[in-house]
């Protein structure tokens, strides 16, 4: 049995070596002009919109496997055929490890000592810090679930919210229907909630009229899950403060408003963007293509298929 | 039985409310005109010099009650007679809090980020991450040990080195002989350690040249552990980067030439200073009151009495 395996580009074909038996790599670029083959896996490039995938219009392709989480607006925009497999356990703990980052860096006053060390000032102040603190996590996902458990040892008072109401193994998790009672609460609110209709614009005036006054509104998720000129009134207001990694538009146009105020720190969705990541959707890659080559199903199927 | 407490400031006291029975509580300033009066226990302000301590010349005090973690210098300032007690439990969990401030900070990048907003930049690119990296951290005591039990669920590779080899709840301690060995290895080496004779100058060239390259040195001990023109030096050629609360002299002054380059992150000696520090101090100053108060020895005693 022979495999045809097209990855997004040299760099990948590179990194992953020799292939096992019976297994072809190339290197098939989203949007070339089609080849007169079928991919049995195609390997998406890392960063790409929902929309990017009218590029496999003609390819066939049988199993397309994505370099990212989430994928909302994917069964919309991907061409009839093809199985879709998220990047299952490559970006969560490099997300949750910046959610910790932007939480702890708003919590601790970091952006004001960057901006006060370009003038050499020793800017001595008290700021909230962590510990004690009420943390929010707001889903209990794959990245909601890793925010939690690197939270635990900060010694906060964690309250976890998801759809559903649950136990797992980091103890309780309340539903939907508590968010209202709970959010008032909270000194940081941080989502790790996947976009869909029932999150897009979840956080708005509304919500953010809700939160602790000075509260710290963290976003790992998606920026379409919160109303951006919301947040951008709520912050200018010093009503809230806000740490994301995600915007929305994204990137966040150069004379937005947001990006110049002190109560918001913004990086550049960078969420899963680590060095070791290469590792990890190398072997997820390497999973794959042992599974399709044994004859067996591929993992993370989330669009396509019996799961359509 | 009375008891005499002297507080530093207005404000202690009001947080403090109506003392226990047979407790009488006061106001005096380091540095005040002696009062005729012995106090049971004096609290001293919160960040002080050692020499400061000066100003406790011709009181009378039995118990000396820092708001300080660290005693460097205290021996050799401190007027004959007193105990004198530090804030063991106060500044641990605060300080490790930042520690991950600054380590998380320096591995993905928040300065740049910072930096990049001021001018509407959406500067992505790719920063090492801590996940999976492997993070030295010098030090097993109260701070040592709080930041390896935060650094945990991050999924790095830890190795911890102190004075004597040990093993402790989290594992194994390698010893100090083993740390010319282990630092090459290390993408991120933290600092945790009091400042002793042992430690004083302890980060120089050597140290610094033994650095893998790239790597990220963290101080929140106190900044004499760290030789500064050779950190400077160091960071400067971009052979390692810095994010560091302590530094030496303290304030750093305003043209010092580490406040502004690239790979240097310094916060103005933050780490125990949060908004729920308050709570810690005041709980241990209740607790050394009730303790006087029922005639047991002070908690904490570092200089003086049979510790001397």
């Amino acid at each position: 049995m022979s495999l045809l395996v097209a990855l997004p580009d040299r760099e990948m074909l590179d990194r992953l070596g020799a292939p096992p038996e019976g297994v072809e790599l190339t290197v098939w670029a989203l949007g070339s002009e089609p080849v007169d083959r079928t991919f049995d896996l195609l390997v998406l490039p890392y960063m790409i919109a929902p929309t990017a995938l009218a590029g496999l219009a003609g390819q066939a392709v049988s199993v397309v496997q994505s370099q990212m989480l989430g994928f909302d607006g994917v069964a919309a925009n991907l061409p009839p055929g093809p199985l879709y497999c998220n990047a299952v356990g490559v970006h969560e703990a490099a997300t949750a490890e910046l959610a910790l980052a932007l939480i702890l860096a708003g919590q601790r006053g970091l952006p004001d000592f960057v901006r006060a060390a370009d003038s050499g000032e020793w800017a001595h102040r008290r700021y909230p810090g962590l510990t004690m603190q009420r943390v929010l996590v707001l889903g209990a996902g794959g990245v909601g679930g890793e925010v939690a458990r690197r939270l635990v040892p900060f010694d906060v008072d964690l309250v976890r919210v998801a759809r559903t109401a649950r136990v797992d193994e980091l103890g309780s998790v309340h539903g939907w229907e508590e968010l209202d009672e709970l959010l008032p609460t909270a000194h940081v609110v941080v989502l790790a909630v996947p976009l869909s209709d029932a999150t897009r614009g979840l956080v708005d005036d509304a919500f953010l009229g809700r939160m602790r006054p000075d509260a710290l509104l963290v976003n790992v998720a998606r920026g379409a899950v919160v109303d951006t000129d919301a947040l951008t009134r709520a912050v200018e207001s010093r009503r809230v403060r806000a740490a994301v990694d995600v915007t929305d538009p994204e990137p966040l146009p150069p004379q937005h408003p947001l990006w110049r105020l002190p109560g918001a720190l913004i990086s550049p969705h960078v969420g899963g963007d680590i060095g070791s990541m290469n590792l990890r959707i190398d072997r997820l890659v390497g999973e794959q293509i042992e599974l399709l080559r044994t004859g067996q199903p591929p993992k993370n199927v989330v669009v396509g298929g019996r799961q359509q």
